[in-house]
């Protein structure tokens, strides 16, 4: 039985490894060379980071910050280098919460399963 | 260079087959198999979620509330299996979330570091 250290350093070799990762990588890289992006992006991620944080603390999100924040996110959008981050940064995502559903399996079927007992 | 979902998969089986899970295991099923324990963790669980919700609503908590919180952990401390289960959910959720700083390690040097272009 492999060691669960061992196996999650393993993981994460596969992940950096991964064609997916990598071309995060040149995404974030080509964006983060480029100030004007750099700045659209940064202003984006900004944006979006208030709204989670008032989401989370039960605040209102008014009318006119939903209106700048979509505006914000057609900016991005039309920027090419951005909006191949963006796709890049979704590609991943999908992979790292497979991830996470596959690892937490274990703790899922115990603690969803009142029956467990008669699995072993 | 593995592939993602084959570590992802070898992790989950050491999850599976580690002694903290294993443990975890043993004491869960002890205490779902005495129906007034289950009940006493039930309650201990409902009003844990009751207060994390309230909480994440940015709902504010009476001194009842945290009053009555207070009792239902004392009340569980004090019963040798949920105590017993809870000792073991905190391990495993040690090595879980050493697991998930490990995993997530790629990203955060990426997102985390400015000058990443330049450790290449």
């Amino acid at each position: 039985m492999a060691n669960i250290y061992d196996s999650a350093y393993d993981l994460e070799k596969a992940i950096r490894g991964s064609e997916e990762f990598q071309n995060l990588k040149s995404a974030y890289d080509a964006v983060m060379a480029d100030e004007s992006a750099k700045q659209m992006f940064d202003n984006f991620r900004n944006t979006q980071m208030e709204l989670q944080e008032k989401q989370m603390q039960g605040q209102e999100i008014t009318e006119k910050e939903v209106e700048k924040a979509r505006q914000v996110v057609e900016l991005v959008q039309q920027h090419e280098d951005i909006s191949k981050l963006m796709e890049e940064e979704q590609r991943l995502n999908v992979v790292i919460n497979d991830v996470s559903r596959i690892i937490t399996k274990p703790l899922e079927e115990l603690y969803g399963n009142p029956d467990n007992e008669s699995n072993e």
